[in-house]
């Protein structure tokens, strides 16, 4: 009976009725008409401050690229996580002196050290809609031609705006095609690092207790950004100055408990969430039981192959680990998406919507233009067998030929015209790939991959079969694995010399050549450049399809009285919700605090879980001063909320009812892995490091009164 | 801070002050003493009647060898655990009627079949106080003599007893020496299977879920014992009558919740709670590491030996599971007496004893014994390196070997007198293993684990040496190597048929034979016999010295107002305490009761957690009638207790403050694996089958109203 009751409940909630009161990746300006909701979660600031992203409390939340931080001094002191640091922590370290492992902390800020000429902070200094810009070119053409004009516009807005030295500027495509805008960010040069715990706080549990709760990770650390003397971005100079942020996050000194409002700020990268349904279905239904089938094969594939030789294992251990990553990646998904019924939930929600859309006057316009975007869609899932399964066919040093010839023929073209991944800045780390496959290959090896994926090659329909394929490979089992031992004979790419001549050798110099497996790459180059162009002719047909969808489910929310947020993009978002437990299955209670206690019963003396003896004796002694939790009467380590994350929230501030900050956001539950497709409020949590914890770290176990003073905290 | 003042209230609770509420597993004998803390516990029902376990309830309380069970039903009806029924399960299946997968419900109690010739239940009908007569005659001996005196006076007892036909008798040793019992046992030996729900069902979770919460396990079974017509026991005869148990549980129809009273009466296997605190520190700080490293060692030395063959793999599948198996329980052990900081807590323990005793008049003659004993067990210490690596240097062939030459030198004797495990008796045993040897063998391998043993035998001080070992292995690892070399090519042993052959040639014979192994063992046995010899002098010394220690404790307990329970061994006994919820680490609960949603959650259609379709269907359809819980809304399955068992109380009754039948025992949680030498209140639990799930799948899922009617149970 719960179970029903529970999945009829959720169906409400995801399909139909009031929006769950915590879902949303809030676009800023969206929050103003959400403040009777964020008054009623318990927020008690004013929700139209939060509409202005260059403006406080918003401004001090900035970019790393790929993680979130934010200012918490008037001396740009910044505070993320430990591994949104990693980098730096990596580049300042050496055999004596070894950062990750011992933790670092600036006694003064000349002590301060370089995060690295390629570290970079981006504070948000304009969000402009530009949607008419874009879109104007692209009116009337479809395919490939709506999609280049759509670049274009993007390209020559983004030209004109970086116009303004110090600053990177992007387009922000929101609602699929529907929505453009513009944001320009100050591009911050001089990044420092202050201060890091060690490695065994900072990351403690690593890959064991990745995704998992209950979780005790300090995952913090803290950068400065510096400007030259005038003020604007610099590149490191020890002269420099310390940039004075647009606004500042207090850090909270308030206790934080079960239900208490909370909220987060960053930038996630992407979801899926507002996909169709038959989305919904092919990636459920098909993609995902395909992936899990074709990365489990691959790795027993690999494991056969490699068995009885330590040698072969050793080159493909880090293939191995990474498929196994992926694998259980997407079997949580799958496995989560299904718990949710995700595909029923979404069909539901989809039908209702249809059906709403068939009452209104002047329906017509929007009913063939998703009439015609699911044709599209059909028309992608035709292939979908053909396009999983190609990019298997590409592994390792055969991959190496293809992207030789490919690189020989884009250096044909002006730089800016090359392909992304192929132009002038690209060539060393395709340099660097091209070396690092002298670890990581074995032809037999190889060979027993390309038979594994080739199997599933030849079961396609023969109309989805391509023909350059067919005439490297063959057309069956048998021919495939003659053609495999001869492409392999009668190759030296396996010679990392040889691989690198090829790099500087130009397209008619490759195409005279007659290594194997470079005449098997000139085959297949055909074949990949047109199905490359068959791609971006599809992504076209839905940046101009989506729009119609997008307007439609916008205005059937509106009459469910729910407000619709774009889709991640890693752009600026707000969540809000409240910090909470889980029950992730029958019979099991996770509460949203963990303790110091966890720490030490989790703690072998080997990493990962290898508490250094400082925090052990600290916490034995048991000194927590203002930092301890009133209730549970020990010191708190991380917390869980059910806000709304993914992937680029790392580092982001979590903050009370007042605005201050209580957490940084590091991880999600394993739970939620599926949540880049729908927010499940019974499953959906977020991971945080408390902000006492840091305090505490900061005050008895390895003290930074320099920094708590600049952050105005109490010493201990 | 938690930590700190956890760790001090266990030390208040394990070492001193009162006792923890819930520990003890109490004889019978002993519950009108507690009879205030039963009061104080919730227990309704009066303390005194618990004494007599000839009498109701605890007459309906029986033993089926390992397991227990209890009567159910005026018409010989018993419930016990489906794993306690297995075999039962298993004689009956056949491939045409697998009642392993499918259960087996009989329709009438004509369709009742036997659990086969060697199935028994005993059902206790004397338990008498006979220290005295088992004392006597060992008085003023040591040593062996002083265990021959004691296992004469027992082998008489149990002949004198045993003259009364249908009964099975035995002495008990209660408190180490100190007190003795003669059990006298009805045998019913015509036991019939009754009920069995299937495997996916019974067995729920299998390996995978075992030791673990929350679990889903509708572990039961029902038997039911026939008699001869004339009411006393017999073989198997379609004509016998259903036996008339002297008292029957009557099963709660009644809600189970958090913090309800429960009681449990069974036949828990062995505890070693009462040992010194010096047996605390050499089992937590030796043998347990040293165990988990020879494992350890041992199963890669395996692994590596079979890696490249599937042959020898599967040949030693079974050896490096069971090893594997070993490994955990020992690694689970004792992660959980460092976690409940054991030895620290039982020595302060025995400080303060000793503290008290030394203050006490009249203490020499105590003090004396428990140095004496004391110094019986610095001795053992002594050797233990030895005692412990020996075994391991014996094992598949070249034990055969060994084995058979033992074999041929006890049948020289009268069989009573022979050593236990080499009787008449025992032969078709012997002859099996030797058989099944040909499947789990193979030469390579045997002398890899024989060189990693060896390793550490070498490493052994001089004095701890065998001269017998050392003249068949050598006295280095490279001599070794060489020996075993020269061993396993000249034996013809690893022949079946030649060992068979063995079996049955008698002691000259097998000592005139040039077979390597077999003069390898001959070289052995004397050295081995020695040390049996030995171990049973020691055997006898501690049986002498352990009663000492053991009144010392008794009335050292006595003045902190607690009764002391002697350590378990297979004698019934019951424990007292309530349904509990259990937080096994720093962030997590495990809530007391799990529900059938959790069945639904784990099924993934391969076993074991393949829940069948039956049980789905019922489930989907939320009709569980008076068998929901009324507060969960929902049928529960399994619940935890925090009442202390061990090993042997599978099928256990779980009793309510009423006496009313509300579970099963089936395991315990893995956090308590260390609870045979402590019980730690704060992660000691029991599981059970809840029998609510019992009920409704018996009136809803495989249904059989004639047993419900029979226990006088709702339909549905």
């Amino acid at each position: 009976m719960r179970k029903r009751s529970l999945t009829a409940a959720l169906a409400l909630t995801l399909a139909g009725g009031a929006a769950h009161a915590d879902e949303g990746m809030w676009m800023p300006s969206q929050l103003p008409q959400l403040a009777a909701q964020l008054k009623a979660a318990g927020f008690q600031g004013d929700p139209a401050a939060l509409a202005d992203v260059t403006a406080d409390p918003l401004a001090a939340v900035i970019s790393l690229g790929g993680c979130t931080a934010s200012f918490v001094s008037p001396q740009g002191l910044i505070v993320t996580n430990h591994h949104c640091a990693m980098g730096a922590i990596q580049l300042n370290s050496t055999p004596e002196k070894n950062l990750i492992k011992d933790g670092f902390n600036a006694a003064t800020m000349a002590d301060e050290v370089s995060a690295g000429p390629a570290a970079r902070a981006w504070v948000t200094v304009g969000f402009t809609p530009i949607t008419e810009r874009i879109l104007a070119g692209a009116r009337g053409k479809t395919g490939r031609a709506y999609f280049d004009a759509v670049e274009a516009a993007k390209k020559a807005a983004v030209a004109e705006c970086e116009r303004d030295a110090g600053h990177r500027c992007s387009v922000a495509d929101m609602y699929y095609g529907s929505e453009f805008y513009l944001i320009k960010q100050l591009e911050l040069k001089d990044i420092r690092l202050v201060y890091a715990p060690p490695e065994a706080i900072g990351n403690y549990g690593d890959e064991i207790d990745n995704f998992m709760w209950p979780r005790h990770s300090g995952d913090f650390a803290f950068y400065r950004a510096y400007v030259g003397k005038d003020g604007k971005p610099a590149a490191y100079a020890p002269d420099n100055v310390p940039y004075v942020p647009p606004a500042v996050l207090p850090v909270s000194t308030a206790p934080v408990k079960a239900g208490d409002f909370a909220m987060v700020a960053g930038y996630p990268g992407v979801t899926f969430r507002l996909r169709t349904a038959s989305e919904f279905a092919t990636q459920v239904d098909w993609l995902l039981p395909a992936r899990v089938e074709m990365l489990d094969g691959l790795i027993r594939t690999i494991e056969a192959a490699t068995a009885g030789s330590d040698e072969k294992r050793v080159r493909y251990a880090s293939t191995v680990a990474s498929l196994k990553n992926n694998l259980k990646r997407a079997q949580g998904e799958l496995d989560g998406l299904r718990r949710s019924d995700a595909v029923r939930v979404r069909r539901a929600d989809e039908e209702a919507m249809l059906a709403w859309l068939a009452r209104q006057p002047g329906n017509k316009p929007a009913q063939a233009g998703i009439r015609a975007l699911q044709a599209q869609l059909d028309a992608q899932d035709a292939t979908r067998a053909r396009d999983f399964i190609l990019p298997f066919l590409r592994p390792g040093l055969l991959g190496a030929a293809v992207q030789l010839q490919r690189l020989a023929l884009e250096r044909t073209k002006p730089d800016a015209q090359r392909e992304s991944g192929y132009q002038q800045r690209d060539e060393a780390l395709i340099e660097g790939g091209l070396k690092q496959l002298q670890k990581r290959f074995d032809p037999e090896v190889e060979k027993a991959t390309l038979r594994y994926a080739l199997k599933r090659y030849f079961a396609l329909p023969a109309a989805q079969r391509v023909p350059e394929f067919d005439a490297v490979f063959g057309t069956s089992e048998a021919e495939a694995a003659q053609r495999l031992d001869a492409l392999y004979a009668g190759t030296r790419l396996g010679d990392e010399s040889v691989r690198l001549a090829a790099l500087h050798q130009d397209a008619a110099q490759l195409a005279a050549s007659d290594d194997t497996l470079l005449r098997a790459a000139a085959t297949l180059q055909p074949a990949l450049l047109r199905l490359e162009d068959q791609a971006k002719q599809r992504a076209g047909e839905l940046l101009r399809l989506r729009p119609a969808y997008m307007r439609t489910l916008i205005a059937y929310r509106k009459t469910q009285g729910r407000a619709v947020y774009p889709d991640a993009n890693s752009t600026l978002r707000v969540s809000y919700g409240k910090v909470s437990p889980l029950s992730p299955r029958d019979g099991i209670d996770y509460r949203p605090l963990t303790t110091v206690a966890g720490i030490v019963e989790k703690h072998t003396g080997q990493a990962p879980f290898d508490a250094p003896k400082p925090l052990r004796d600290a916490i034995a002694k048991g000194d927590f001063g203002s930092t301890a939790d009133p209730e549970l009467k020990t010191q708190t380590v991380d917390f869980m909320t059910n806000l709304d994350t993914t992937g680029g929230n790392s580092g982001s501030p979590v903050l009370d009812a007042q605005g201050r900050l209580i957490g940084l956001n590091f991880d999600s539950n394993w739970e939620a892995v599926s949540a880049s497709w729908m927010y499940d409020p019974r499953y959906k949590r977020a991971i945080h490091v408390d902000m006492r914890y840091l305090r505490w770290i900061l005050a008895k176990v390895y003290p930074a009164p320099r920094l708590l003073r600049e952050m105005q905290l109490p010493a201990e």
